[in-house]
């Protein structure tokens, strides 16, 4: 059985080197993969690239860039640096979507509507060199529990403010379950963005008690309190036609081999997911 | 030194006893205070109204009623019920103010936006009960992160769309920093309530690392994240003339002694929020 435009994102096999995942990908019936950025430079890019021929994978995105938040000065330019390297590799990967990362408050800052107009501004200052490669900076909102210290943007319509003031070959928006599931306006916001604004479809249940690490309290869809349908539709209704990727940060996934993980999420995915198509 | 305005809730020093708490209160130089029904209950409402009244202080807002998201049936006529006796006390006790929870999904629900709905319909059924005692329904948005098993009321837009539903002086909201300081909407949406839909003001930090109890993970006013001046200015420039409470779920901060805790937030809201006033 293949998984059509289900995508496993990497993360969720975290442990597994590149060369690992796109095995255990291809094994398990997945055409495409969401990568990450340090399993490639483990191997470099170059290698990467190779890899990723040979597998006859797609690559769905590439994750992350953004981390772009702080104050002018050397650590922001060198954030842009590193956003720009990130825009290369995923060009060179095949893919047309960088996920970005907003980054949170610098140390000791409280101006939060401040660091969220320097997302905007960091948007624009990698906009040519994304048009120039091809490749879109998919800005995901993250939950509001990481707005202090991982991403200030914590909606799609904040994600869209921003993405709609650039061209939608340049900028759009992610849409993760897990991160918007809770939102009153998440269904008229993915109507907002429609099918030229969403970068990214990507599902993950959210699970109670909330683990103690809130980084890693991510669930498998179908374990949770998510229900995928309206959310789902809305995404299909508002014209996506990209993979669909599932990215589960949780300590007692990574602890699973990977082929029963890779088979588990897809299973949930056509289950869940594909019914709706 | 007295603190004016500033109101200590009885959950910062959530192991005191009401008489204890009130003492505290006194003693350390406040006016008002923020009441809780279980230390209320533990002495009875008759000798909990007694207490409070040779106190001499204020009663800011009586905690908590709510939790009313369960589907149609018994469970649901008892939650409509204990709020029904939640008006009656927080009459009682000398407080125009009763503060509603909403409530979670129900076990084994995902119907958010149906929960959602039973809010307002739960609302509407106690209006007329709030009327009659000149209590009035204190929509507090929890922040997302409880959205599954705590509060479906999440933004301060959200709650304010039910409230105004209904008169004023039956139904409003509560603004607490922890719960709205992330909300891009958070300075428009608190001049949208204006005075006659902010039925209380609560100051509490955002403190990172989340602790891994995220139902006792909030920061006493200075320590965390939080820019309090631009919520505090919008709040008292829609012109909110009531008391701020400060209410800290922490484990930390419920083992020190109550006078050390309650001396402390107030030096926290002299010095961040009375410059403001």
């Amino acid at each position: 059985m293949t998984h059509g435009r289900f995508s496993l994102n990497q993360a969720t096999i975290k442990y597994a080197s590149l060369a690992e995942a796109l095995q255990v990908a291809v094994d398990t019936g997945y055409e495409t993969i969401g990568l990450w950025r340090e399993p490639v430079a483990e191997v470099g890019l170059d290698k990467a690239v190779e890899l990723v021929q040979q597998s006859g994978l797609r690559v769905s995105s590439l994750c992350r860039g953004g981390f772009f938040t702080t104050l002018p000065g050397p650590e922001r330019d060198a954030a842009l640096e590193d956003n720009r390297r990130a825009l290369e590799e995923a060009h060179r990967l095949g893919t047309d979507t960088l996920v970005l990362v907003a980054g949170g408050l610098p140390v000791g800052d409280r101006d939060l509507i401040g660091a969220r107009e320097r997302v905007r501004d960091a948007i624009g200052a990698l906009a040519e060199d994304a048009r120039s490669l091809g490749v879109r900076l998919a800005i995901e909102p993250l939950h509001p529990m990481y707005a202090a210290d991982r991403a200030v943007i914590n909606t799609l319509g904040q994600a869209l403010d921003i993405a709609e003031q650039f061209a939608p070959e340049v900028a759009a928006v992610v849409v993760d379950t897990y991160h918007v599931w809770w939102d009153p306006q998440v269904l008229e916001q993915i109507a907002r963005a429609g099918k030229d604004r969403i970068a990214s479809y990507q599902i993950c249940d959210w699970i109670t008690p909330l683990p103690a690490d809130n980084l890693l309290a991510r669930g498998i869809p179908g374990d949770g309190h998510i229900d995928f349908e309206p959310i789902t539709r809305a995404v299909l209704a508002a014209g996506y036609e990209g993979d669909i990727e599932t990215e589960i940060f949780h300590a007692d996934v990574w602890a699973r081999p990977y082929a029963e993980v890779a088979t588990e999420v897809a299973d949930r995915y056509h289950r869940l997911i594909e019914p709706l198509l």
